[in-house]
């Protein structure tokens, strides 16, 4: 007998879902109403005290079996499901959004060469541009080896004002002539909305470091040139964080943007950083930019720069950034971790023998 | 205009929450029918299959705008509420909670000692038991100074296998006889639930160390003896977690538990742990447990010992551990962050004119 | 018997100390020489090339026991210190160091405000100028509490660049009539040196925040005007970097500057940002700059502020900034976290009856 | 004429630095013989107090040009290299480290499946066995994916002492059973030394988990049986520590051990842990074991575990752990993140065509 009373009560069961989906479809219908004529207003779309009001109405009209904070708990969990689908679809409004593009970018340098497409992208070159002989000694080294773009900075962020802050404008035209010279294209950092003007006539890629993610009034002005940018993250920025500061670049209309991934803080220290290798898919699924990852910067360690560089490609990185030197002993910045020209054979010779770098 | 539009569509959500309570209600009513004709049957409550079915059910039907997987989420937050409403009641709120138990927990250890009353608690004593000199050295000084609770490790869990490990039941008896030379409570590091019975003899209170705050056999025995446990908060543990590891000696019976805050893991080098001074008035908030805080392994700087104890009180923690050792340069664990003698008075003068320590 | 043996070796090793001292003292000294003669040749002074070669002959006649790369690193340290010797003598010791200036420096503001002496100081106003209205309220509020400075942001960064941005220069301009009316100093954060200029009319200190502790562009303009600055710790920064970050801001003849600790991020998320509590000790020890906290973006939580900042009080901090908004639920960035007034004016008065606030 | 000067003066510089050379390495000598004779003492070898008052007098007896501050760091860098050559022999001497055992260890389970050898092990099963129907749909569908070890919790350490912890002994049993059926081989947790025992006759493989690496007293007496044991890195254990962890096992006899990396905690949300993929390699340089990445606990996402368990075969790693339930959506623990048996037959699939898994 009882097995009849149970399915009797599961078909009640059933009937109260039923229902409830209606009203909870509805009740979000009815959000989305509210939230467009916020945006409208421009009134921020969730509103605290108007949530507090609504929990307190109905915990206090609330005749059990649930606790009140049981039905707090609930109905929280419904709100803010509601608020999601309003920032679901603020995802899907972003610039950035795989949402709102769904092919991959893909960027086209001088030269035919493409970041984001079928191709594995290397930049290689020393940490700081220091003479022209140390900048002629890797662009030639690099062009042996098959890299067609040459990283190498000039405005060095330093810790303390008193280390070598890099060349500037000479460091830049220094890497630009050394590059022409061997064919190569060029990438480096800019610090300051006022160099940018002076500096496209040198880099065919302005890279933004891990230091100026967060510079928001640097990345409107690189976003209004027309030239790619290559985008650090920052040293302790969320990937929601990343993701925004590439959207303030592309806001502004320069739709040219490429994600580095550079090694995150944490409290381990047998690597520099911590390649949060895990960036690389998100951001893919998220974004429809080139992502690349620095195996410099996030290991600090030679010894593994090779294995990260083919986990970075395995998971999906559209290409790797490394740092090399002609003496890295005798570097004025990163001493420790550039790789020197042999090392830097043999690390291309593995990542073309890996079947990884395409 | 659409603010009267914006007061209609808020009048419709009003509507909309109160049938979806009285829904939520009746299903919940439902649920509790069905509980009590399984506990008849002697049939297990949670039904995986059919909440799956149902799940399904609703996603199959759903129209949006919330996606299924939405969906699926809001559904099981409410299964697994009615669920709850069966299981029992006096797990819905935490036994450490300040919701279920108003008034600060204050714990009487022998001798009048109290923790968690009216005057804070001063906790010291070397990092390790190494001798019985050592020992009673200390043991004279706490007395001089009017500190009643000493501390020493006798189980010292080590990074190495090859480190120091302590001496173990023999550290504990001369822990307990330099203590009671001189009129003092001990309390001591327990790492093994074999071991309790006998320390109990040798310790006032039992310390749970950061290592084994999420050794929950180990929480599980200490909550089956009747004496007060000191927990430490995990390298990295949340405080949700750090709290129900409370829960987990406290729902063994033993209601004299302790916390005590000892730093947590970041990527700040200047100190060996960062001591998280928000956990004090937090966890005051949410638990009606006696909170410390260890300043000498937080910091890891005897030089901000004094600043941090201060910080502590006023920020409301009940009592301070810290570790002293007549020379510590010759310490066999801990050298660098435990105070001399000298420099212990020098502390417990300034904490005693600070106005802070009561 | 190997007590003697161990004497007579610690005998060895104070010989060869004694002699590894005279021997890089002569070194230096000839390292001086060679500088006279490259200054007057107009030489370099760094010769990487000859460095190589030095190290090169030292690893190659190397026998043991240290590797290669430990005499290479030992001696790249000591041509390093030699290098720096040859440097100007002012580098040697930062400005900010509290070894080059033993005394606290009090920074005197117009009204004979003060900042790092006798008094504690409270920064407080809402997050956000919002309006003319919203800022006049909160200054007559502050006035009426005896608060001195008032804060609230005209340039906002925000993760989003669809975010609220603040008023910009009108938002300023809000803020110093507001202000002036009831007698109160302005600070509000500057994001671009092409706005410094204009910016000098509007606040008398000017902040540098989180998210701009790295831009070093940004630090060197504020360093080169006669203006209070209120430097934040970056999101993730060390105390290292903080400490560099006020030195560039000192290093180009700005001496005012205050640093202010707003939290860290790490795993913990009960709070928005972990208040690291030592660094007030910390920079109080090693700069003779004021240091306040940030209870409100340090913590995130209404409900802790108060004891959060006591804390800071009784560790050593100068001043307290907090945020306050005639009715936070409505404001447009921050809601969650800004006191309401008549939350401010409970929190002072507990703030003046804990013998904290001096 | 400066010039013949330059070249007298850099011929002085050559004969200093051999001598400095010739001295350094004779003190690093003497230091390695104290060493020894410490060692026998069991004395730490660290002793800052002697390498205090050293420095004390080198600073007195210090002539410049150097300052004081500078004798004192150059002499703390040769004085810390000296006891890095302890600690490289400690290193050295670990029964874990590739110095002391430089074959990649293998380890041979029953039916000839190996770990750490020429093919990649892929470890599936539930989160937690649950039932014996659930447990048996798994083992077949891991016998048909080619799947030889099965992963399942019998005994679940939980936040929460009212979360669902396993069902033990019982769940043991169920997952035996069905192995057997299947023809896999068997892991499951314990949390208990009193339960290895009664264990072993159910698993192949004992799993320490992340909560328990640093449970020293369980580290012990699972390195007393004859059982390999998987050793899951701590939820926030640097390297080093977990290294040592391994090393407590290995030092009680048992040889047979794996590592397995799985996320550690940081700041970023976007991942339930941070999948630390320099992990790999440094552990495969540095110590001979195994090592595996369990993609399901480092990612907590579905959506990315597959081009994360890419990165982690690129980068090295032996295996893949990854979990499995029937029905996720109704799993009693760790919902969200098991594949369904469709998701996992894909992720397989996808491994297999990847080149990567070997």
């Amino acid at each position: 007998m009882s097995n009849v009373e149970l399915d009797e009560l599961r078909g009640r069961l059933d009937e109260i879902n039923g229902k409830l989906l209606e009203l909870i479809s509805e009740r979000a219908a009815v959000v989305q109403e509210i939230g467009v004529i916020k945006e409208k207003q421009g009134v921020p779309k969730f509103d605290p005290e108007r949530e507090k009001k609504m929990l307190d109405e109905l915990v206090a009209s609330n005749k059990g079996p649930f606790t009140g904070s049981t039905i707090r708990s609930l109905f929280k969990q419904i709100f803010s499901a509601s608020l999601d689908l309003q920032s679901d679809e603020h995802k899907k409004t972003l610039l950035v959004a795989r949402k709102s593009h769904k092919e991959d970018t893909v960027i086209v340098l001088p030269g035919e060469v493409t970041v984001g497409g079928a191709s594995s992208l290397m930049v290689a070159g020393p940490c700081s541009v220091e003479s022209e002989l140390q900048t002629r000694t890797v662009a030639a080294a690099l062009q042996k080896a098959g890299v067609r773009v040459m990283r190498g900075g000039a405005f060095k962020p330093r810790t303390s004002p008193y280390d070598f802050q890099g060349l500037g404008m000479e460091g830049l035209r220094i890497l630009r002539e050394a590059a022409s010279e061997y064919g190569l294209l060029t990438i480096s950092e800019i610090v300051d909305p006022r160099h940018i003007e002076e500096a496209l006539d040198y880099v065919d890629i302005i890279q933004i470091g891990a230091r100026n993610m967060h510079n928001f009034e640097l990345l409107k002005a690189v976003g209004e040139v027309n030239k790619p940018v290559l985008l650090k993250r920052g040293l302790s920025a969320t990937l929601d964080e990343f993701v925004h500061a590439a959207e303030y670049i592309m806001s502004r209309g320069n739709t040219q943007v490429m994600l580095i991934e550079r090694g995150i803080r944490t409290y381990e220290r047998s690597t520099r950083n911590t390649l949060d290798i895990s960036a690389v898919p998100i951001l893919k699924q998220e974004c429809h930019l080139p992502v690349l990852v620095d195996v410099t910067h996030s290991t600090g360690r030679k010894d593994i720069m090779l294995p990260c560089a083919k986990a970075a490609l395995a998971a999906g990185a559209d290409g790797i950034m490394i740092e090399v030197h002609p003496d890295p002993a005798t570097a004025l910045s990163d001493a420790a971790q550039q790789l020197n020209i042999d090392e830097f054979n043999t690390f291309m010779k593995e990542m073309n023998a890996s079947g990884l770098f395409r």
